[in-house]
Parts: structure tokens; C-alpha cells; sequence
């Protein structure tokens, strides 16, 4: 299979936010047309705002009205933007809110059409987003009403060495016991599963799944959820081949290194999974968006007003972002050509050179 | 005030697990005989049999009767087991649950009679250790029971540079959200407050106080105790005087470091707080029972039964409990003595040479 230059559609997010500055350093290195055309849904002006205050000398956009016209050696750009809009850095402002809509709007349609193949988004700011199409905790769920069904994505947060899912996403910490059931855990547990052969590769994947409450209940001594529905789920999910472990205790799990040994973790509510993943990661990796037909990846961190327009941002979680979406846009094409052809299994070129595959 | 020589009763957790280990591999470092002087309850034939798969040479113990026998520049041990008692490393058994609980209860007595001065534990084996005056989660509330009132004690985790107390500790996930009131806000950021002085001899302590929804509640999208409980409990303590910052969202609070601004961190509850202070500390760290009469650390790790008999536990958790438990001993008859002599103060020796505090 020859690799194809994948379009990757990346927006603005919020402009007073470090957004373009990641993107501004991001694709600033030459090395990435190799692999991708990029296709920034944003504003010209807001960007040579940021390259100044940045002072960077040359960050030479293609702007063009769609993507049709894109250049697939060059920094290409839809200007999404009224050209009257004003960067205030570290201000959260409508006009601010209304630009990252309309960059949002407008990429989502183009990957819809299957204009561009994968989404890269910038950090927005919930506040100033929020509008009548917009009342989403964030992208996950606003992507998931677009290209799916409530509850159809599986939050996924990756770094080296570490995957972590997040059962119950944007909830009540109150809500998560009752939103804990079998077959919840069953349905993501057996997502995360495919996710993990389908966009990474991983031929037998190793999951460990938590448990809900502190030592994993301790034998019910501290909860009963453990016993009366994480363990039975975790026996039928074992009678359908796929293999978990747990529940664990999600202090001792994180703190011994023991995620190593796993493919991934299957955290039961939001900041279990989110503390431990940011506490080791140091806000590097990336948030996926997985188990939707298209491939959306983001930063780990948000829009870091507090050092926003002062040149000391990092960009490496916003490249890991963009390089990870490409890598698993070919790794899922390279799934379909086997699944579709299983006979020819033998023959795919795998990590650029043909090996046999027993 | 000159430093006198601490007695340090340590207990000897489940004997099958890595306890004995780290207990060796600590007071065999002669050092510490200039700053304390180390009790163990215990079995000398069990560490016999300890020192000799761990294939250390020398480990004599003094075997005394009672602590008005011990010896100040030796390790002694109060025998509290049967003699017939069996080591079955890395195996839960009723033998080994009997022996710590045999010796706990010793070392409490003592810690009550004020005839040792700080208490160390080795981790236990809660199913082991079960019996008619044990049906605790831990060692924090046997101790809480013992030496003050249920809800008395607070949970804090010592590393250096992070500090985190648990809001609620040993208690079901579901049932986090109906105890978390004002009140218990309040007073435990107050207690956590106290501490900070009189124990870590923090002048003017700064609390952080963490949110208990993702996100800390997203302006109420995700919660609405960080609007109608935690943030009126910091206007509240702000008004006592306790400088406290929140609700703060606990997964990007760890993620980008921030803590290093706190002298402390509060969490809602014992995961939000355990699990980044693990993932952050790597099996280091200490485990101080606080707000007690009576003063008990513990390392961070359990008894760690898979890598039981094997040589490779590190010691390093353990020995800075003990250290630790002798540096909050001096804070506290320190801070007492300043307290009761306030006009003492401005010729009190600090770090070993005398300062003039302004």
C-alpha cells in the first residue's frame, strides 16, 4: 500500500488562547509535508497577529476559499473569519467564541464531505463558544452528534506507553454510579478492544479495567460496584476473547508503573482517568476522539490563557496530535485493506517493509 | 532546646509481605541511631528468618521485655508473636494477620502510655488482619478510634514539594457527594491549615482546594457542588483567614504542576487525591495520619506481595516515614513551646543555628 499525503483539516480554536501559536510552531517544520497537506480553517489576519507577537518571520499561508485549491507542498488556509475580528490576548470574548464556532462549522463539513481526512482541533474555550448549535461540554460531544449517536465516542487519551479510555465522560461525579453498568462496561470495554486493533495496530490487545471505588472496594468493604458489576462484566467480556484485567485499584495501579504491562486502561469516570494521564504525561499526548467514522485528535491541554501571547507555550502535544491522527487514518485504511481481504494478509507491507505475519 | 533521641516504635505489618524488608534494609543504616531510637514490635524469629533470604549478615537485635529495657544506640524489639509462628511469603494467612495485629496493639499501648514517642507501621493485610477489634479499611481509622473521635483524623500524603489531605477517605464513590458539605470544608482545610504549621512549621500556609466534578463543574455544566458547597466554604475560611485557592480542576491542576505553588492540596476524595500523588511520587512518599494526639506515619506502598522474598523492595518509602515521623515530632514540641512561650519566640533556634524571626 502506497501512503497517500493526508489532508489535515485543522482549526483555529480559541484565538486569545496559546491555539495558533501551537499551530504556528507545529507547522513551521518543513519535515511534515512529507507526510500531510495541512488545511487551517481560520483567519489570515488573526494568524499574522500571532506571527508577529511570536516574532517569527515567516510563516507563509496559502489562502484559499476552499479545499479544492489546497497546495499540497504549502501551508493552506480558509479564511473562516470576519476580517474585522480582534485578537485580546487572554480575554475570553464572544467574538473569540463566534470564530472558533465558525472554524469548527466549517471543517466538520468539509471532513464530512470527505474533503479532508482527518480533524486536528485547537483549544477552545467553553465559555465563549457556547451558542444555540453549540451547548456541548466540549468537541467529543459535539462531533458525536454529527457523526453518530449520544454515546457512540470513546474518549481516548494516548502517550507513549500509556492509553487511557474514559467509560463516563463529561458527567456529575454524582451521576457516575448509576451510569456504571455491565453492559456499559461490556460496550466500551469491546469498542476499545477493536479501537486498538483497527487504529493502532495492536493484533491481541491488554486491557486493564479499574475499579469504581478506592482500593477497588477492598472486597466490598468500600463498595459494592466491583463485586455486583465490574467483575461479571469482566467475565463475559473474557467469554467473548477479549482480554481484560481488573477491577484494580486505580492509586496503586498508576503509581506502581503497572500500566505498562497494558495496552490500555479503561478508566470508569473522568478525572480517574484524566488526573493520572495528565500527573504522568505532564501535559503532553493527546486527546482522540475515538469509535467515530472519522478521525478527530486534540492536544491535551487547553487554552492556557495564563501564558498565552508570550512565546513560552509547547507545541509538542499539538504535533503528537497531528501526527497521531495521521498515523491512525493509515493504520484504519490499512485495517479495512485486511478485513477486506483477509487472504492477502500475508503480503501487507507492514513497518515499511514486508514481513510474514503467522 | 536541645534535640533529644526519639523512640520510634515500629510495628511489623503482615510478615509475609515486603514489611520485614524495608524494616532491615532502613535501621540497617547505623545513621539513624543520632536521631532516634527504634522499637519493633515483632517477632525475632521472624526477622531472623527475614535477614537470612534477604542474605544480609549482621542484623542483631536487642530483645527487651519493655520499652524501659531498650538500649539507645541498638535496634531493640518487643517480642509480640508465638514463637511457632510460620513465614509464608507472598500467602494471606490468619497466622500472619494474628502477628500484626499482635503487634499494633502492643505499640498502640505504648503510644498511649507515651512510653514511644511516634509510630511507623509496615503495611498490612486488611483480609488478614480482620478480627473481632479490627474491622477498619486501615490503620488511619483503628487509630482514630483509639486516640480521638470518627472523623477526628485526616489523611495526608507527604512527598517532597506535594502535600495532599483526603476530604473523605475510606468511603464508597456513591457516597463522596451527599458527605461533602460546607462544614466539612471548612473543617478540614482549617485542620489541614493547623497542620501546616504545627506540624511542617509553615508559617502562612497556602491551601489548594480541588474542585469535585471534571472540570471543577464547568460552571455548573458538570456539577453543581463546586457553586453551592465548595465555593462558599472558601469565602468562608477566606474570612477566617486561611488562604485557600478553588474549586480547581484536578486533572490539569497536577498536569501542568501547578501544585508546586501549594504548600498543600485538598481533595474530595481519596482517588482524586491517591491516584496523583502515586502517579506523581512513584511508590515514594509517606502516609501521615494527622490531627491524632499521638503522631503515625507509614510508607506509601502496601505489603507487595509479588515481589515478596525477593530482595529488590525498595526501602526508601519506609525510611522516609520514619525520618518523617521524627522531623513532625520536633515541629510539634517546637511549635508547642513557641505557643505557650510567645515571647520566646524571636530566640528560638530554627535549623540549627538561632535567627531572628521578623
Amino acid at each position: 500500500m502506497e501512503k497517500q499525503k493526508i489532508k489535515v483539516g485543522i482549526t483555529q480554536g480559541d484565538i486569545n488562547g496559546i491555539g495558533y501559536e501551537v499551530i504556528i510552531k507545529t507547522l513551521s517544520d518543513n519535515q511534515l509535508f512529507e507526510y500531510c497537506i495541512p488545511v487551517i480553517y481560520g483567519s489570515p489576519k488573526v494568524a499574522a497577529f500571532h506571527r508577529k507577537m511570536l516574532d517569527i518571520q515567516t510563516f507563509n499561508v496559502n489562502v484559499v476559499s476552499n479545499v479544492s485549491e489546497i497546495h499540497p507542498k504549502r501551508i493552506n488556509m480558509i479564511n473562516c473569519s470576519d476580517d474585522e475580528i480582534k485578537v485580546e490576548i487572554a480575554q475570553q470574548s464572544q467574538a473569540a467564541g463566534e470564530a472558533a464556532f465558525a472554524s469548527l462549522e466549517a471543517a466538520v463539513k468539509d471532513l464530512n464531505a470527505g474533503l479532508i481526512d482527518v480533524l486536528v482541533t485547537a483549544p477552545i474555550n467553553r465559555k465563549s463558544i457556547e451558542n444555540e448549535q453549540f451547548k456541548f461540554p466540549g468537541h467529543t460531544e459535539y462531533l458525536e452528534q454529527v457523526f453518530g449517536s449520544k454515546g457512540d465516542a470513546l474518549m481516548l487519551l494516548v502517550n507513549n506507553g500509556l492509553k487511557v479510555a474514559i467509560l463516563t465522560g463529561h458527567v456529575p461525579l454524582s451521576k457516575v454510579p448509576e451510569l456504571l453498568t455491565e453492559e456499559l462496561i461490556i460496550k466500551k470495554a469491546t469498542t476499545l478492544n477493536s479501537i486498538l486493533i483497527q487504529d493502532f495496530a495492536i493484533r491481541k490487545p491488554r486491557i486493564a479495567i479499574l475499579g469504581l471505588n478506592p482500593h477497588a472496594g477492598e472486597n466490598g468493604l468500600l463498595g459494592v460496584e466491583e463485586e455486583q458489576i465490574i467483575t461479571p462484566a469482566l467475565k463475559k467480556l473474557d467469554q467473548k476473547g477479549i482480554v481484560c484485567v481488573g477491577p484494580l485499584a486505580a492509586d496503586s495501579f498508576f503509581g506502581s508503573g503497572h500500566f505498562s504491562r497494558f495496552d490500555a486502561v479503561l478508566a470508569m469516570y473522568h478525572d480517574q482517568g484524566m488526573i493520572p494521564f495528565k500527573s504522568i504525561s505532564m501535559n503532553m499526548g493527546v486527546n482522540f476522539t475515538s469509535n467515530l467514522p472519522v478521525i478527530r485528535t486534540a492536544p491535551i491541554h487547553g487554552t492556557e490563557y495564563e501564558i498565552a501571547g508570550q512565546n513560552i507555550a509547547s507545541e509538542q502535544s499539538f504535533r503528537q496530535a497531528l501526527y497521531m491522527a495521521c498515523d491512525i487514518y493509515f493504520n484504519r485504511l490499512q485495517h479495512k485493506e485486511i478485513s477486506e481481504n483477509p487472504l492477502k494478509k500475508q503480503l501487507v507491507d507492514r513497518n515499511e517493509k514486508d514481513i510474514t505475519i503467522s
